[in-house]
């Protein structure tokens, strides 16, 4: 049995990753897959309990607090569901995984990357993503879309210089590892996003 | 105005530092010292939050999502409670801080202490406490001394082998820095040991 894939998806809010997660769940089990669908903050029982921390508006917490409080809930989330997962021969794709900490905590609050590395090898080692999905929106659209939907939650109810920083970092990792993030230019229209992922998809991973 | 003192007060369970606190923070406020009194896991609106999962015997986690948690609570004290009290001049008296983290992770867990050495250094830096009081009893003492007092939380319901382990590597701890950590022999009568606390208390800070 081959060890799975490990594909994580990341982006400011209203980037449509959702609804891109969902798309690539159903195309990956197409080719026969299994495939594990999980999301960070989160993804265990431990880890949502601490996401509900995260992101409660009533709740202030130092930007170093943020990130030791991120990395335990990953720590968890390897532990309980992705290294399990992939030892099984499934893939997993996550809403989110340690980019979205240099994005958010390293570019959005401004905490110095090396603390950032230096708790990333602390936590996971060497272990990376086999392939990581950035969609990237401006930060305007971003708003525009997610505008209303729902409450704002502890993060997206900060100021748009925050998701400008957020979005800037995000593009600095895609400079920085080109062999596994791929942007995609996730402004377009939703079948040419999809597009885009499934070239991606099929290129890397299931070409004859 | 002075800079205010940290104290800590460490021990397996049963060693009595619950009295000793109490006892200690009344003693540091008829010498006229503003005394703020607080604990770990917890000390904020947060950590408190954060301690009710560490404690929590429905939940279980990886020995380093405990670190990680435990050194995210520490990080929300020191900027919460610990460093603002200390720079008003206020003294803190602390049960449990970063040395609990080498026992019980450490020792109980087995986390490797390179591993809390690195996250120690990542949260406090230098930081220190003034003096740490450990108050050493034997495992057996301080089973007997906490048998039916209520329910035991996670850590409490571990196996005696566990404990066996913390309180090894708090006397590790304690001969590692001797010049910080003092051993109080907690095994003895509680009047001999607020003798013992108040005589070292005396000679570190208020000699004349």
């Amino acid at each position: 049995m081959s060890q799975g894939k490990f594909i994580t998806l990341e982006g400011i809010d209203g980037a449509g990753k959702s609804t891109q997660l969902a798309w690539i769940a159903d195309f990956l089990q197409r080719r026969g897959v299994n495939v594990v669908v999980t999301r960070e903050p989160g993804g265990t029982q431990l880890g949502e309990k601490m996401r509900a921390l995260l992101l409660d508006t009533r709740l202030t917490m130092h930007p170093e607090t943020e990130v030791l409080l991120m990395f335990a809930a990953r720590r968890e989330h390897l532990d309980k569901v992705i290294f399990p997962a992939l030892a099984r021969g499934d893939w997993v794709v996550s809403d989110r995984f340690t980019d979205a900490s240099f994005a958010y905590q390293g570019g959005g609050r401004q905490v110095n990357s090396t603390k950032l590395e230096n708790l990333e090898q602390w936590v996971q080692g060497v272990f990376q993503p086999d392939l990581t999905l950035y969609f990237d929106v401006s930060v305007a659209l971003g708003q525009q879309r997610t505008a209303s939907i729902k409450p704002a939650d502890r993060f997206e109810q900060e100021q748009t210089e925050f998701f400008q920083r957020t979005r800037a970092a995000y593009l600095t990792r895609v400079e920085k590892y080109p062999e596994r993030i791929h942007l995609i230019d996730a402004s377009r229209p939703l079948q040419k996003v999809h597009e885009a992922v499934r070239d991606t998809l099929e290129i890397l991973f299931f070409q004859k």
